[in-house]
């Protein structure tokens, strides 16, 4: 028998990027604690780490702060996720599949790796960058006339959904094709490739256009997220651009 | 035929009972008109109504506030409605029904009556005598270890599950999808690409183990078209190849 999905899909982490006050990380806390959720992760949090602010409004929730990891920058935070949710409530000029809270708590109970949501600060939201290292853009969907979800309800809506689907998969339902797909690989892995192809690409000079080239930076990187390629095709791709940058062979 | 059931049911009333803190009721609001919900009662609150704290704490959505009614009892604030839940975390020794927000909402867009979702206090929850008057139990399945939902949180996860069942396939509700993305590019364009990646590898002796050569080309395609990248995507990628094929510029 194959284990149920469950039984290899870890929980996600919740990462928050750039928060501001340590009253909403708490509040966070809290909101994933009450759905079960207890692995949180910071980048760059703005009043730095720990905030004496975080533990009164956390209700409780004290160990899932405790056990917070920081990290400076969201690729470091996703290093080992091999499916990242980027939360956002605006509509972005980015090709990546926009899903539900519904639809990513079923992905992330079928997947047996990590996966990471990820929340960007209050006021602003995630940055075009931050949503470029993720797979897949989560949007709750909510009233077109009045989109005013906190960071608190943000996380709490989307742990609920996870806790709501946890179990269903542990059923007798048989989803042989989880355990003969491999995972994506890990950010860090796809980080590897990336940084490969763009030294090659800059003595090329595709980057020249100086204007450009953060876009161009930006479009690669969407482009290579994409396919969710896993470990073995990542490996393939990088010994075709070794092959490529090894150029014709003499004789 | 009978009507669709969202044609003549209306949307649920949320009924506060003898709310404590007006900041309390205006972040209710705020919950219930994220997901579309704008009709709000309530039971005695503590300290009067209007409440100056409401506002602020509603974050726009003082429509809610403004249209609020007032009633001295539960009894008469739910007396034109066919469904009433209590929402409670608390187990009563009470023999009725026990569903959850899911199921509340399938319910609630099943009946072409009134419907009301009903929260107690912040403190201490509904009253026995006030979760009588009902028909069913609301309970958010909440960690066993860690219940600690506030008011506005018990509101949003009920108006969401209201939202996520209402009209499945109307569009009332944003759900910025794929059409913003463009559909993968046609097979012709990633014979294209695909001959080109093998033409740069071809005298890079990519291919020179021959038994091993009909595995890498067919592995190769597997990779490319698994991305399912557009028309713009696609020539991204030719680029990249244009210039990796080139070499490092001299000078």
């Amino acid at each position: 028998m194959s284990p149920s999905p469950d039984a290899v899909a870890p929980p996600p982490v919740i990462v928050l990027v750039r928060p501001q006050l340590g009253e909403n990380i708490g509040k966070a806390a809290r909101a994933m604690l009450n759905f079960g959720l207890t692995r949180m992760r910071l980048v760059a949090p703005r009043d730095g780490w720990p905030n004496p602010a975080a533990g009164p409004a956390a209700a409780g929730a004290d160990g899932v702060l405790a056990d917070a990891e920081v990290f400076p920058t969201l690729a470091e935070a996703v290093a080992d996720c091999s499916a990242v949710y980027a939360t956002t409530v605006r509509k972005r000029g980015v090709t990546k599949p926009v899903v539900g809270p519904d639809e990513a708590a079923r992905a992330i109970h079928a997947l047996p790796a990590q996966s990471a949501l990820v929340f960007g600060p209050e006021r602003s939201g995630l940055e075009t960058d931050d949503v470029a290292l993720a797979d897949a853009i989560l949007t709750v969907p909510i009233n077109p006339e009045f989109g005013s979800l906190n960071l608190a309800q943000a996380v709490i809506l989307c742990a609920y959904e996870w806790s709501r689907h946890h179990g269903h998969g542990r059923s007798s339902l048989v989803q042989p094709t989880v355990e003969d797909i491999l995972p994506p690989a890990s950010q860090a892995e796809l980080d590897g490739l990336i940084a490969q192809i763009e030294g090659l690409l800059e003595p090329a000079g595709y980057f020249r256009h100086t204007g450009r080239a953060v876009t161009s930076r930006r479009t690669l990187r969407a482009m290579l997220t994409k396919p969710g390629w896993n470990h073995l095709e990542v490996r393939t791709m990088r010994g075709v651009l070794s092959a490529l940058g090894k150029g014709p062979r003499q004789g």
